[in-house]
């Protein structure tokens, strides 16, 4: 697979992102979504089967999993599967979850669980708005292939788009779109979560052992806002006529 | 125990706060904090076995465990023996480590791991700031009964107060430091970490499936600022002399 | 929580013992017990999910749950999270769930378990007995929460109290009630569980890479009824006129 | 395996006893050990790897495990494979090793593990005291296959004997080694450990969902001491000039 | 027991075969089955609770479980306890459910789980096949106790029978029945299961670090019948009147 | 990616082979592997930290893992998270490994640790042979990206190739290379893993609940004798120059 080219940037500017959509068949929606050399195959497969405490209310679910293949990285890391999911990948798989249902009509959905999987095939940082981006895509080609079969078909079960970013304080400047380099020397980090029409989804900021301003705040909020309106015309380009929203 | 008294409160006003240093003796720092109903106890112990990851380096370490009792909830709560930690009591002691580690000097430290853990006695809404709140005076405490033995006993290992409050809004207002029934009702939840002296550590802003505009985001920062520099004035009678900021 | 005082003892005194009732809300009995410095949250929860065994019976179940806080100790205590509970735990959880269930008219109870969980604050010898004989005060006042909820409301579900103490020989001499350094020190452990009638519920006496000869264990049985006789007084009086026996 | 015959048994007799020492050949003991139907495979195992908290004091250690076969029981016990040891394993096992611990020498056994394994491949009750004076017997052989590479050959790491038995009430009348259907109607049930020269090891009396009185233990001991001496008499018959003691 | 003599075999010479059956009697079949030093017990538990899978079909089930006891090898194995069967284990209790499966009649047997457990007393190589040709005799001796309950008691749930041998390449030559020795010195290494009749249910052939050419396999393949053949003749002598094949 | 096509294919007749370099640029050797719509990302990962039991003896090791994505299945496959690899798991990871290693030179490798992630996108059958097919070429990349540090650069770690694929008979005839229908139909299903030069590293037949003959099994392995060898062709072509053979 050519990787996406990896060029200088400008602090304000994303990483060339790539789509694939269809990447394999035995899901309902298969995405491979890549972000410079981020990599994350995003699928989402449809089940009659929702959770026990949500059974018989004619209401779905959407859950997410977030996973990075051993050869994501080097060194190679290690599976998880002795049981103990670390903590980064349980804050991340509830954090796409939570996104996907915060535009999701979900009685629209009929009782149906989708479950949206982000495996990572290759990470260099930004695999969590990464997984988000692109697992959004996954779940509209995967409802779109049960549109028939919904309660009622007119009514779409998502409301709005979904993309994600990451901005942060690197060596002083406010930069947008970490990669793994800038992410591993950034003295704050922030992932947003925001839709189409600009409305917050999630705001996690945190100071790696260090703290900030008021005004740093203000700054990374603004380029945050800016990357996913770029990010949203990327999603609506590769999904041409699916696009289901005005 | 007499519970503190629930009286209405505004929107922006605090739950009264109690607080007990010293409740048990074994750990070096016991505080039992309680914010309304809510009550942790938070213990910060001390040991000179550091993080595998960190040996020989001369540096120490600070991290957080949270758990709620069974008996802290009704109905009650199974507790989490299984070996699989939800991925909630996951994020929630991530979050309480990282907010104390931003405000510490963890050379001055020395090769020294304190363990803060937060044990909820009884949870009604913001388990997570109480903890943040509380474990930083267990802490400070804790790191007063070793002052004689770090590396350079004229400097302290934090160079700042940590306090935690949540803001969010709730049936189209914005109401500060939630309780369970706030909570549950919420449309958008947000808490914030800050130090005494106003700087961001930790935002984590969530649209509880739905999600909030600019001047939503604005109003609960400025009201999560005001929680904070009351809880920082608290803390600071709760330690009287050993309070070791300026 | 100034602690209960450590006095010089008698080998047949009892340490000091405190009680609060309705320490937190949440569970439908609630006790903060101490015994010297050992301090144990017992808490009663009443659900109406039996164990599956005994559904569709019309008899209820107790049980109980036993875990050490990891600040109760010096130097600090693991979490038992691993899925793995050491076998002391185990052994004592079952022993206060048998302990409770030997006074017990299920049949009374109708179909509802009790979960009684000990969670020791601080850990100073004799947490089992300590959790024996809170956690019966504990059932107690869950048990009068449901009092008009029972199949026949005149027909209190426990027919005898109960509690617990340990004893030994340290030293040659025979002592009641051993603390964490006489426990440390003792040939010879028992734990004697007996009802407020002198009635047995449970011996257990343990050689400590020892042996013990007939009349040991006489002294110890004669010393363990008187301490038994005094702590069900002291349940008598926290419980003042909700002592349901005669 | 032509099964020892079961008789009727008077309440103070003993079930028949068969022992075969060296059944298989790996461990270094290895004994059969039959009462009535209940059979345990007792193995002793001797490795230099003592556990690592008791490493270079040039002490040894015995510890044992204990496990049902399947196949013991009708219906069929599942495997405990899951990570999760039931509460009552973990509590025989426990006791099997406390016990052997009891008469030993460890400093004379230098530097040594010795696992005593008990796997019960038929259980018609009192598996745990069968287990105990069968482990007994394979701890003995798998001393004299190291004799000559103990610290101190002429000194022999065991001070006595060690043989346990089961009595109970049943149906209002004291019984002496209780199988299965007498242990399933007993209303206490009692399982005592003792030396050859008439030491109690443990001792441990349980009201099921009943209680005892004075008298009831008294009965109890006297018979248990009994059937202890019987036990004992058996052994060393087993061993005949293996038998170590005077 | 006294072992079965070990003397030095041709190449082409099974071990020595003994076979007790009832060797315990809470299983519906057990066998102890002994090749050379190699010793299992084989029990068959019959049980009416087929996998949720199967329920409702009016079909049976036979599974198998496979385990070596600590104590059958030196050093020690230790127990597989943690939750996680390793590899080899699951490959031979599935090797050993799928054999026997291979000549049963699922429909004949009735809504009805039969669990062929295979515990190894000793180990001296050729276990899962010892496991294979003692658990169908156990299963044989189980099929005939519940032969008047079956759908069709006319209708023998088995239509053949099942051995199973190893072959391998020696030191350059090809032997039969390796012993622990044989096995760990083999470049090529083959388990070979047929039924009675002389069909393949399952070859498993493995280079051991080392790859083998067509006359290898060929002659192993011959080796192995002839063993097979031997092991049917035993199998037929020891059940006697009981089996159930012209 | 456009699936490779599916045409109708002739029971002798390999399904259609696409292989692509160089996928991901974090692991050494990256190699994504598609047989018809089966489609494996097979990456190689060099470490320094060989395996415990190998250290400090100068040889290197070749381990592989195995596991499908939850997308690459309908319906979706749920995750390997809970500590406990299903059996099926387990012997395809160690199958792969052995394959591997059985044309290693692990001397020629030095103190290293390899490890083959296999993981399957897409799963239509034969995903253990694509694995062990696929693996080899990422394991080639691997050793040639680490060839100048190896103890004798003249000396390559491999002294064949190795490919496999599966046999069955499905429906009378004897088949190749099959799919999942196929899989799901067959009566005999056989992996073979054979090196370039046509010597056999392993055979595993397996009736499913049915058995074969002699003349079977001879049909089936001339057939994977001839599938080996034009999978061979197309791993050298994909290789071109850094086919390392004669």
């Amino acid at each position: 697979m050519p990787s996406a080219e990896q060029k200088p940037r400008r602090p304000n500017e994303l990483r060339p992102v790539r789509i694939r959509r269809r990447f394999t068949r035995a899901a309902a929606g298969s995405v491979l979504y890549q972000a410079g050399r981020t990599t994350v195959l995003c699928t989402a497969s449809v089940s009659d089967q929702v959770p026990s405490w949500l059974a018989g209310q004619g209401r779905g679910w959407i859950t997410a999993e977030y996973s990075m293949l051993p050869g994501s990285t080097a060194p190679r890391k290690s599976r998880e599967r002795d049981g103990r999911l670390d903590g980064r990948t349980t804050e991340i798989q509830r954090l796409i979850g939570r996104s996907l249902r915060a535009v999701a009509d979900l009685a629209a959905l009929g009782e149906r669980l989708i479950t949206v999987d982000c495996d990572v095939l290759e990470a260099d940082g930004g695999t969590r708005t990464a997984s988000i981006t692109g697992g959004f895509l996954a779940l509209i080609d995967a409802l779109h292939s049960i549109e028939r079969a919904l309660p009622d078909p007119g009514r779409f079960p998502l409301c709005d788009s979904v993309a994600a970013v990451s901005v942060g304080q690197v060596a002083g400047a406010t930069v947008l779109d970490l990669d793994y380099q800038q992410d591993a020397a950034a003295s704050v980090d922030m992932n947003v979560v925001m839709t189409g029409r600009g409305r917050f989804i999630e705001i996690q900021g945190t100071g790696e052992e260090s703290t900030f301003a008021d005004d740093d705040l203000e700054r990374m909020l603004q380029l945050a806002r800016q990357g996913i309106r770029r990010l949203t015309e990327i999603q609506r380009g590769a999904l041409g006529r699916r696009w289901p929203f005005a």
